[in-house]
């Protein structure tokens, strides 16, 4: 048997989340118009501490995607980094679901974007139909290099998304993961977002992810919007079980902290081969093509990373036995 | 309590789909790669008894959507009939998700089409760039009005397709109960169709319907747009488990008979007053708005159909001391 | 050689038109930023006595979309007649060009709506994502059928778009011709409209239409899209010049004077053939396959409309002794 | 007055085409089907010296954005340079018009693409539906910075997309100038691309670029889009003569060849300020604030190119002795 250290979308389904779909099965609701997503809006309301409107999805991509078309209008494109999700692993989304809208490419360490670079980045932009107009701005939090956001980061680039006219959007697949590191309130780590895509997938749940929408008014045109793209569920009543069960008692912050220390486990292990700093549940580890091929030899599954490297990933549910024998085969190689 | 004959996508999730999500959640699989996955297109083609490429889809619109999107192509339109799901209740999405697909209205008794009600509409359609050319034909089964096409009239409808060059799609959201009713092969069902829209939602399932392509190559190109519809699922083995949970052993047919059952009971106490067939799992009743509020004060749940009629829809969970009840209140009137 | 009554989309360029060519010609000033193009504003807040804000487009279709993308957003459709222009031979275009906009269809004698076809269609549609909801009413001056609305018509239909919150917008393919039937000021013959798609080219012009926006604010999203869907000419100024030629000394208004005269005539010829009521360029005439047959023996060139009928369309350059023939050939059946 | 170097899209129209224009409004043949449309194939087949379908339209983006429609499917991208015209000056139209498709960013010197650098690209991406699969190459000749692919560039990149199943695309916006600096025949300008966008307006005609199908049957689904986009112009007889003006007797030869001529006497005054090679119209000189607004001075226009050059373009009609003082006051400085 492989030990998987692959991908947290592989994850298994928290034994909660499985009991609220249980519950929320004896109820009879239909469509979208039931008790439990109604109670969405007010369970992440007070966990942000701020009113939010609040949209399920069946995916981060759909998540992203109905978030940017509340802000990219017919001319606009959106700013990201060059290796971010939305970029490139959604199969062309941001440019087909908003209608077309243009991705503008940042590039940062770290895949971590900061106001100087999306100032270098829109600076140059000449205000005409000739050029895409930005009209938002997506960060990841953690980044796609497992990095995370600190509250004044957040905030520096919402004042910078103000200033400008943009919409903020933080694609938040692994938000809990960094707010677990981060030590902070779950606002202040999307502090001044707009609108936040809170994954639960990776974390625990199945398949289902919310759109959190600090400005309650843009969530109107979106309930639209998710119809026309297909992606309003009938017995949508189980995607909002499967949601408020993550928020309930702060499980999507136990299950992130488990898969965030796996990690620091092994990036303790390793210190030398860290590539990135270990701010989530991810670690690129410069290992040679002899030490992967050794390392799954003994059992361990992970992704390469362009030829030297590593890519591995923890989750919620990483076995504790198999963290401490890739640990010790980490610092043995 | 209210006593539900409003929706069968109210229902309840079938045991054996909990059950089966249960044994998937063992698996470690992420994405769409799994072996769960892969067995939907065995175990599709088995049923049918002819080769099928499957994908699963979160909601009945996408798989609509998605399976035309394979047959109309940048030119053209697809006929439906002028109260299908497609047109009435689907937010624009075939106007959306295929690129601008038109839909071509028809007219006909019962919801269901017939090779003279789509001949009388395409007939007239210059062959030039004006006019919006005809690519497919998309019928319900059973219909909006709950009634079935026997495999003859599919048979009709599939050889017009051929003739005139359109593909043939069958939106399925209740086809078990079709089948059910028909008592024919499920190919029969849909016989000719390149694409079946195969409903499990209302059936027993939760968050997942199937689209089977019978020419398993045009399936390519709809893995790529499901992806960039942000409609493909990590954790999709959940989704296959589901699909896979109704078709073993017929648990869809088991399901689907009861529904039939549920509504035919209640037509027998009311005879006189239905406006439709009753060919499935779906009444419409003639009832005045006395009659209607008086059956409401009983306790019984079901949607106004215009003015003097109800719509009235069984599920495979409804129970039997309801169906009693309703139908000796009908019986009363 | 055939005496055409075919389309007035085929009749020659005034020559005024072709000297405002040459004029412009002289200009030096590349794309949209030039004196002319700036000038389209004043010139039509002139012609209406109001405020508008103008764009250029190649085609109707092009500016019917445009003006109906700036009223229907995201989850919007368009009620037009179920025989409008954009509905029947635009290619599908409403459902492109402004991001999936479905048009929603009205049926009305002589292809002209009134307030209470247009409450008949959108009462019944619920408030929800489910069904598409309506945002604008498109009617088309002259209609179809070559009818046109009075100013207490055009005020009734936007006293109801204020009333339901619809923008109103006019396709004025054969605007001239309506206005110089009814005899009023060209902004009684849209009153109360956001947008006019003003109609050059089928009036004399050669590629160039106007889009008239009422509320200036709206034009400005459209330009973006106007340049997104490639419709913005780099030499715009000549299409600028040869709308300026238009309107300079109710160019337009003697032009389509000159084709209602020529109608009107054979109207006159062949009373109790007509289908509907002559208001502009245009004859719908009973005519039977053996009539229409001995009128082509003739030189007498005309659009079949149905079996029993033909298509006969005067413009601007028709000939008087053409028409003569034709009146007395019509006389002599 | 100004002496113009700043666009060749603000030149005049040649005169052969207005006489072309006039020539053709003797013609009453309605929208697309005339004689003048139907030559434009028989015409360009014979330039080029290969079977061809030519469309015309009214902007290089329309026929840039149709050409990638051709190519591009559901799932798919297209490969440009990072400074490449749709992507940078086209407002977003590809991931519009060809319904989201996705241009994909490589980097060479004098935005000249090759093959190592396209396979660069493409080696990286992972045939899943998580990437966009690239399915064209879109190079412009001449480049955007006024550099030609010779014969043999061309055909090495024609091969290599055939090896990769990739449609070859040019954006000849200025395709005579580069055919006139190569001194080739046409068809070796652009050998084995698959698409054409045959640049007409900044070479002297009006309002009319045409796209040339070298697989004439890839056309046909585009004229049904280009209608659908609103692309299709009544009259289009005009746009048809002012193309078939450009080619008769080599006219865009003639022009292309006195614009280049030009720019090379530009470049002859100013050999060490040339930051790229001059191989068509347009220059790019080192030129510090105080030259150029030196320069600017003495009357002559131009854009700025960053913060210590000037884009300088000359066109078929920059009058002689404009360029004489040009290169004269290049020498002084």
């Amino acid at each position: 048997m492989v030990m998987q250290f692959h991908s947290d979308n592989a994850a298994q389904v928290h034994p909660r989340v499985g009991e609220a779909m249980r519950d929320a099965d004896a109820l009879n609701m239909g469509y979208d118009g039931g008790a439990l997503t109604a109670r969405l809006d007010e369970a992440m309301s007070a966990l942000f501490g701020a009113d939010c409107a609040v949209l399920w999805a069946a995916t981060g991509t759909a998540a992203n995607c109905l978030a940017l078309a509340a802000m990219v209008r017919l001319e606009g494109g959106a700013i990201c980094h060059r290796e971010a999700h939305i970029e490139v692993d959604e199969g062309g989304a941001p440019g087909f679901l908003p209608h077309g809208a243009k991705l503008m490419l940042a590039d940062v360490e770290h895949a971590k974007l900061a106001p100087d670079a999306v100032r270098a980045l829109i600076d140059p932009i000449r205000d005409d139909v000739y050029q895409v107009q930005p009209r938002a701005l997506s960060v990841t939090q953690a980044s796609e290099y497992g990095c995370a956001y600190r509250p004044q980061e957040s905030r520096a680039l919402s004042g910078l998304c103000r200033e400008r006219g943009l919409g903020f959007h933080i694609d938040g697949a692994r938000f809990a993961n960094a707010v677990a590191f981060v030590g902070c309130h779950p606002r202040a780590a999307c502090e001044g977002a707009d609108a936040l895509s809170f994954g639960m997938v990776k974390n625990g749940a199945m398949n289902a992810e919310a759109i959190a929408f600090f400005d309650p008014g843009k969530a109107d045109r979106i309930h639209h919007l998710r119809k026309r793209a297909g992606h309003l569920q009938s017995k949508g009543r189980f995607l909002a079980a499967r949601i408020l069960a993550m928020i309930d008692g702060d499980l999507r912050l136990d299950n992130a902290r488990k898969a965030n220390a796996a990690a620091l486990q092994l990036a303790c292990n390793a210190p030398d081969r860290l590539l990135r700093p270990v701010e989530a549940n991810e670690l690129f580890l410069r290992l040679s093509d002899a030490e992967r091929a050794a390392l799954r030899e003994k059992g361990f599954g992970f992704h390469d990373w362009g030829h030297d490297a590593a890519w591995i990933v923890t989750a919620w549910d990483t076995r504790e036995d198999h963290v401490e024998a890739f640990a010790a085969a980490l610092a043995a190689l």
